[in-house]
């Protein structure tokens, strides 16, 4: 975080402060999904209007990781919402107050993606930032067009459902004597594109007042439900949330890698159909809506046949992904199975007509 | 994939058929990952040397798509070896001769990652490429290297696990003048340091003879289980892939976004949780460890107090993802919930004194 708030003039000749925040990279090879996700959802949380770098273009998977860890300050935000409502914490807040606007559904307010070394703008003619801009637009739009198949569509949803508003601008390539390890910082010796788009942007992220042509400001205060926050309200606001990410281990669900998650789902599925393979085949015999009893060892013979056909179900389908964890599943199986046998043995036993008799 | 083949002299003077294969890229905005899981694992499949493109870096996510991916290779390939097994199918083949050569335990062969616009060699001279080759390695050494947290771990074990030889190999940026659309193929334009590595980088992927300090080629025939195919086996082989991967909805795990998997496996621990919830505080009561008959109220009211104790746990822990999917789950436990109460009514009953004379 910057060292101390910048101050720009609002309409109406009010201030406002400015944080800038910067985290560190997403993808490095010692951050695990979980602290990604933890970082990610918790400046989510904290922003107004947050940047997310992307490399030459928005790809799907940006919006999907997007997509998951946004739920992670969704979740975050409500849950520190129910507490607020019960607990009445944190005790500065003034709660109601949207200065009569609307409430928006929404949880946060914006996410631009900056794309870095973009490489195709259409206009030839480097001075026309305004053409440049509308290519922007335009992508961005083909971009988070509607899908039909489901998962394009569901990562769509989830981005809209979660940000008030969803923007993009493009940054060139810099230029290959600025991006070198002995680069000094000569301004000089950065490509006038690059400086021209870097000029026009920060114009844009720090605009406080209503433009000369009546578009809001693109800087807004940090909103809760529509309402502006003052500091010392953020303040409370970032405790109470670093808080709750602290028990993500908790009470969040595991942020995994997509090969820990599916084939943990796997598992998960195949568990859930051998044991209820198992659970079928023995109702026949002895579930709650059978009325006789049955010997012993025929049922004995029936749990022998039900088991090996859910173990076989098993198989089939627990063939992805780690070893151990399928063996895990395997035990979970075996333990459920024994645990329902004695359910149906108990069950059976009821219907024994020589009961107390023996 | 080249219309034709070229032919490469091997030691010994034998040619070998190279087949050129390009796939389509990965996360474009029309692709679900199922297919893109489907063209991963089907190219990993079918290639001696396959190579995997990332921008300016690897990063942790790169990996852990390539782990996701290539497990779906790992159990086509798995399942063809069972098919084959069991149906003596694809025909052609011959078992069991691998020329002497020990059977590698990794399914595959190669894995290249060729990092583009690469922004930082250390070395300042552009005709050192040797060095440059040196710092490759480095590079590679230096993401692979084993970690302590879960995540990362896995990720590399997964990866290791599934390729005999992982490399690296770095381009530069090709230069501003190439990547313009209009730009129409003259080779002047490009940039002399990409050149020299694309020269570079060519006679190492087509490299089919032991080389003069005794290196083996790193082109090597497609091996299955380290034998050798001839043309008409990998043809069967293609065929034989296809139609499983045709079968990747019914019996592969569907491949879905982090935030699909993440809160699907979330909702299903809910479910777990909470219908054990109920199984634990009814067992108490009519478990098949009890003896007691109970009143039929009695049970009545034990049954609602720990489906109230069950669903409490559930919203406790089912609040990520998709409020349907949330839903859904919640359906779910009250359907297990119901069943498992007619279990505990029926063994109840079987308890019952005065049962038969009524
Ligand atoms: N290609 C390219 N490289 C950049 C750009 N901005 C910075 N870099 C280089 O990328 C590297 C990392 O930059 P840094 O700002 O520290 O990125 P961070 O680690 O993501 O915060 C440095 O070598 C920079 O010179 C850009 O817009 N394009
Ligand atoms: N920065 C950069 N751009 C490249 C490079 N190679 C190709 N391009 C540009 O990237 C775009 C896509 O290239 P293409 O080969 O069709 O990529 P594909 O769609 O992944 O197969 C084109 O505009 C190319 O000019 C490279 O090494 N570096
Ligand atoms: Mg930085
Ligand atoms: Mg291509």
């Amino acid at each position: 975080m910057w060292s101390d708030p910048y101050y720009l003039k609002r309409d109406g000749g009010e201030d406002v402060a400015v944080l800038l925040v910067d985290t560190q990279g997403m993808f490095d090879h010692e951050t695990t999904v979980g602290l990604t996700a933890a970082i990610f959802g918790l400046s989510t949380l904290l922003s107004s209007y947050q940047i997310y770098n992307v490399d030459k273009r928005i790809q799907e998977d940006n919006l999907q990781q997007l997509a998951l860890f946004t739920e992670y300050g969704r979740m975050a935000f409500e849950n520190e919402e129910k507490a607020a409502a019960t607990k009445d914490a944190p005790g500065e807040r003034v709660e109601g107050e949207t200065g009569g606007a609307a409430v928006p559904q929404q949880p946060f307010q914006k996410i631009e993606f900056l794309v870095r070394d973009w490489q195709n703008f259409e206009t030839e003619d480097e001075q026309d930032l305004d053409s440049m801009e509308r290519e922007m637009a335009e992508y961005l739009e083909h971009v988070t067009a509607e899908r039909s198949a489901t998962d394009l569509k569901e990562t769509r949803e989830q981005i809209n459902s979660c940000f008030e508003e969803i923007s993009c601008f493009m940054m060139t390539h810099p230029g290959f004597a600025v991006i070198k390890n002995k680069y000094e910082g000569d301004v000089s010796k950065i490509e006038s594109l690059f400086m021209g788009l870097l000029d026009r942007y920060c114009q844009r992220v720090f605009s406080t007042e209503t433009s000369a042509g009546g578009a809001p400001p693109r800087l807004q205060p940090k909103t809760v439900r529509g309402r502006e926050l003052s500091a010392v309200e953020l303040g409370t606001y970032i405790k109470s949330y670093a808080l709750m990410f602290e028990k993500i281990g908790a009470n969040f669900p595991k942020a995994e890698t997509m090969l820990e998650a599916t084939s943990k789902a796997n598992n998960a599925n195949a568990i859930t159909v051998s044991t209820e393979t198992y659970t079928e085949l023995m109702n026949e015999i002895a579930g709650p809506h059978v009325h006789d009893y049955h010997q012993a060892e025929e049922l004995m013979t029936r749990h022998r046949e039900a088991s090996k056909r859910a173990l076989s179900a098993f198989v089939d389908m627990a063939n992805f992904g780690s070893r151990k964890a399928i063996d895990d599943a395997r035990e979970k199986v075996l333990l459920k199975i024994s645990k329902d046998f004695e359910v149906f043995r108990s069950l059976n036993d009821g219907r024994n007509p020589l009961l107390g008799l023996e």
